[in-house]
C-alpha cells in the first residue's frame, strides 16, 4: 500500500495487472467483446457524474491555456467519439488466436504460429481524457491488461472513467484488474512505474517529443515509440496539375497539427515551373506560409527563404516549406537526410517512378497518389489503433490490435523426437 | 580511424554499414542468394589459410580450457557446417518484399504491408567462429547489413572468414561494407559499438547471460534476447508410457548443453507411479542424475532431494529435476512460476488437456507429444536461424531471415485524399 493515500502502490498495481493475465487468456474474444460495449453503456450510466468530474478538473486548473483546457474537456462530440471508438474496437476481429503461419512437417510436427497477448501495457499520456478509453480498448481488445497514467490535471475525470472501465470488465466476467489507473499525480510516479520491467511487459508513451525521449531514456521495459512526422510529399516531372494541387493541399491543411500532415513539399526542376505556381496559390489561399528553397522563389516570390532547419522541422502548423529537387534520386535523398521515417509520398503517373520510390524511400508508409493524412489505422482499414510508430522492430506504423499481440508456437507430434 | 592500427573506427564502421543499406535494398533477392553462395566458394578457396589462422589463434591461447579450445576450432566437420548454413541460407525463400498483408479500402487506396530488411544488426558473440558466418548469413538473406562483433580469442580466424564474405559481396555486385568485422580485441570495443544508436537498429548478443545481461543493460539500440531455457515436460495422468518414456529421454538426452534441453519434468500424481519408475531407469541407463520432490523420491529410491533452486536452474548438463503435480492447473502454475518462456510440453492422448496446456502455458513453445529438442528453425520449418528469443516482442521463438525482417507500409491511390 502506499502510505499517502492509501491506494495501492505502483508496484502492487503492476502486480495486479500481471495476475489478471491468465484470467484474460483463458476468456473468449467474445467475452472481451462483450465488456468492451458494456464499457460504452458503463459511460452513458455515469455520464452525469463523468461530465462533473471533467468540470471539476477544469475548475482545479484555472491558469492552463484555452488550447490545454480544450484538450483536457470532455465535450459532448468527445464524448461520443468515446462511445463510438470503444464499441468499433468491440466489433473489430478478434486478433487473438490467428493462426499467423503453420504447417506440417516431414517429422509429423503440425507447427503453427498462434497470436497472443503482449500482456501488461503501460500507456502514459497528456491531458486528453479520451486516451483512457481509446488506448485501453485496443489494449484490452487483444486481451492485455493495461496500466494507465495521464496527466495529473485531467485525474477526476480519469477516475471515473477507469472505474467503469473495471465495472465492465467485471460484470462481464473478465478480471477488473486487467484496468490499472495510477492516480498519484507525483512526479515520481512515472519513474516507479517504469522500473516494473518484472510486470510490465510494453510501455506506449503518448504525448511530445519530451514525454518520449524520457520515458525511453528511463527504462528497461521496451517502449513503442511515435516520434515526429516529417512527412514529404514528391511531386514528379509528370505529375498531373489537378491531382497534385489537390494532394498538396490537403496532405498539408486537412488537420495541421497531426503527425501525418504534410511538412516539406518536394517539386521535380521539371515541373516547377508548369506546378509550382497553382500548388502555391492554393496553399495560401489555405492561408499556409510558405518557406522555399532558392529556385522555388525564384518562381514563387511571395515564398519566404526557408533555412537548414526547416527542413528538418515537424511545424504542426500552417506553414510549408518547399524545396525544388533535380530529379526522383535527389528527392530520395532528401528523405532519406531529413524524414522521420513516418509517411513520405510521390506524386506521379509513372508506374517506373512509383516503383522506385517505394522501393528505395525507407518509411512506415510510403504512398502513392495519396494524401499523407491517409496514413492511418482507420484509412489502411485496421480499426482503432494507439498511434503510428516510428519505431522499426514489432509494429511499424498504425498501431492496433493486432500489433499489440506477440505469438507463440504450438507444436503438435504423436511422440515425435528430434532425430 | 582508429589510431590505435590504423583501421576504420567503429563509428565509421557502422556508418559504413549504414550507407551500404541502400544499395542493399535496391538489389534483387537473386543476388543476395548469389552472394551467399558465392561465399561458400570463397570459404573453400581460402580454406587453407582459414585453416591456418584458426591454428594461430588456437597457438595464441595455450591457456584455454580443452572446451573452449573445442569451441575455437574449426575443424572439418564444423567447416562442412559452415558451408552448409551458407548454401542453405542461399536456398530458402527470399523473405524481403513478401506481401504480410493488403487490401483495397473503399477509398480506392491500395494498401499493402510488404516486409523489408530491419538495417544495421550488430551481432555480439563468444568463441565460436561458425557463428561469424551462420548469423552472418540469416541477417544477409534478409537484405541487413550486419556488424560482427566475435571473440577476442577467435580474432584471426574471423579477419579470414569476413575477408572472404566481404569479396562474396562484392563478387556478387552487392556493398562488402554489408559485412563489417570489429577486429578490435579491448574491452571498450563492445561499449563503444553499443553507443551507434545513430547507425544501428538491433543488437543480438550470442552467448550465455552474462553476456546478454551486459549488451542489454548498456545500449539504447533494441536488443534481441535469447535467454535461458528452463524447459518442461508435464507428463499427464493418462500419458502412454512408451511415449512418455521416449520424450523424456530424447527432451533430456538428445543433446543437454543447449537451451531447448529439458530440466524439469512434471509428472501428475495419477500416473507418478506407474509411469516415474520406467522414465527413471531410461534416464539413469543414460547417465542422468535424478533430483526430486518428496513425492517422487517415495517412488524413485535412487533419486538426489531437489531443492527449491532447483525448480529455477537451467542445468545444461546430464542432470534433471522431477516434481509430482496434482492435476494439470498445478502443471501450469509451477511452469508460470519456474519456467523461462522458453519451450514447455505435455504428454497427453486428451485433446481437452492439450488444448487447456496449450492455451495456458504463456511460452514461445508450446508442445504436445514432441521433443523439446524440437522447438528450433530447422523442425519448425524455418530454415536456418540466429537464435532462439525469449523476448515477447517483434519475434519470439526462433528466429530466422522472416524474423530480421521489418515492414513498410505502401498505399496507392489516384489523388485519394483524407475526407
Amino acid at each position: 500500500m502506499d502510505s499517502r493515500n492509501n491506494t495501492p502502490s505502483i508496484p502492487e498495481m503492476a502486480q495486479a495487472a500481471r495476475q489478471s493475465l491468465s484470467a484474460l487468456a483463458s476468456a473468449s474474444g467474445m467475452a472481451r467483446q462483450t465488456a468492451l460495449n458494456r464499457m460504452a453503456e458503463k459511460l452513458l450510466e455515469v455520464k452525469a457524474e463523468l461530465f462533473a468530474a471533467n468540470a471539476e478538473d477544469l475548475a482545479a486548473a484555472p491558469g492552463l491555456s484555452p488550447a490545454f483546457q480544450k484538450r483536457l474537456q470532455v465535450t459532448e462530440k468527445i464524448f461520443d467519439y468515446m462511445l463510438k471508438r470503444l464499441r468499433e474496437a468491440a466489433a473489430l476481429p478478434d486478433p487473438v488466436g490467428r493462426v499467423l503461419e503453420g504447417r506440417t512437417m516431414p517429422s509429423g510436427l503440425q507447427v503453427s504460429k498462434v497470436a497472443v497477448p503482449i500482456g501488461v501495457i503501460a500507456i502514459i499520456y497528456e491531458a486528453r481524457p479520451n486516451v483512457t478509453t481509446d488506448a485501453a480498448a485496443v489494449a484490452l481488445k487483444s486481451g492485455n491488461a493495461v496500466i494507465l497514467k495521464g496527466g495529473s490535471e485531467s485525474i477526476r475525470t480519469n477516475r471515473v472513467l477507469a472505474r467503469a472501465m473495471r465495472e465492465a470488465l467485471a460484470e462481464a466476467g473478465l478480471p477488473a484488474d486487467a484496468v490499472q489507473l495510477i492516480e498519484r499525480t507525483d512526479h515520481d510516479a512515472v519513474r516507479e512505474l517504469l522500473q516494473q520491467d518484472q510486470y510490465v511487459d510494453l510501455v506506449i508513451p503518448r504525448g511530445g517529443k519530451q514525454l518520449i525521449r524520457a520515458v525511453s531514456e528511463g527504462t528497461r521495459i521496451p517502449v513503442l515509440k511515435h516520434y515526429d512526422g516529417i512527412c514529404h510529399q514528391y511531386v514528379a516531372a509528370d505529375a498531373d496539375e489537378a491531382i497534385a494541387v489537390s494532394l498538396v493541399v490537403n496532405s498539408k491543411c486537412q488537420r495541421v497539427e497531426v503527425c501525418n500532415a504534410l511538412e516539406t513539399l518536394l517539386v521535380d526542376a521539371d515541373c516547377a515551373e508548369r506546378l509550382l505556381p497553382p500548388i502555391a496559390a492554393a496553399l495560401r489561399a489555405q492561408g499556409v506560409e510558405l518557406r522555399g528553397c532558392k529556385e522555388t522563389r525564384k518562381i514563387v516570390s511571395e515564398c519566404l527563404p526557408a533555412t537548414e532547419a526547416d527542413w528538418d522541422t515537424e511545424y504542426l502548423a500552417p506553414i510549408l516549406s518547399i524545396k525544388v529537387v533535380h530529379g526522383i534520386e535527389e528527392a530520395i535523398d532528401h528523405i532519406a537526410k531529413h524524414g522521420s521515417g513516418h509517411t513520405d509520398g510521390i506524386i506521379t503517373g509513372s508506374l517506373e517512378l512509383a516503383r522506385r520510390f517505394t522501393c528505395a524511400v525507407d518509411s512506415a508508409s510510403v504512398l502513392v497518389n495519396a494524401s499523407t493524412r491517409l496514413s492511418g489505422g482507420g484509412d489502411y482499414g485496421m480499426g482503432a489503433v494507439v498511434g503510428i510508430s516510428t519505431d522499426r522492430l514489432h509494429a511499424r506504423g498504425p498501431v492496433g490490435p493486432a500489433e499489440l499481440c506477440t505469438y507463440k508456437w504450438i507444436a503438435i507430434g504423436n511422440g515425435t523426437l528430434r532425430e
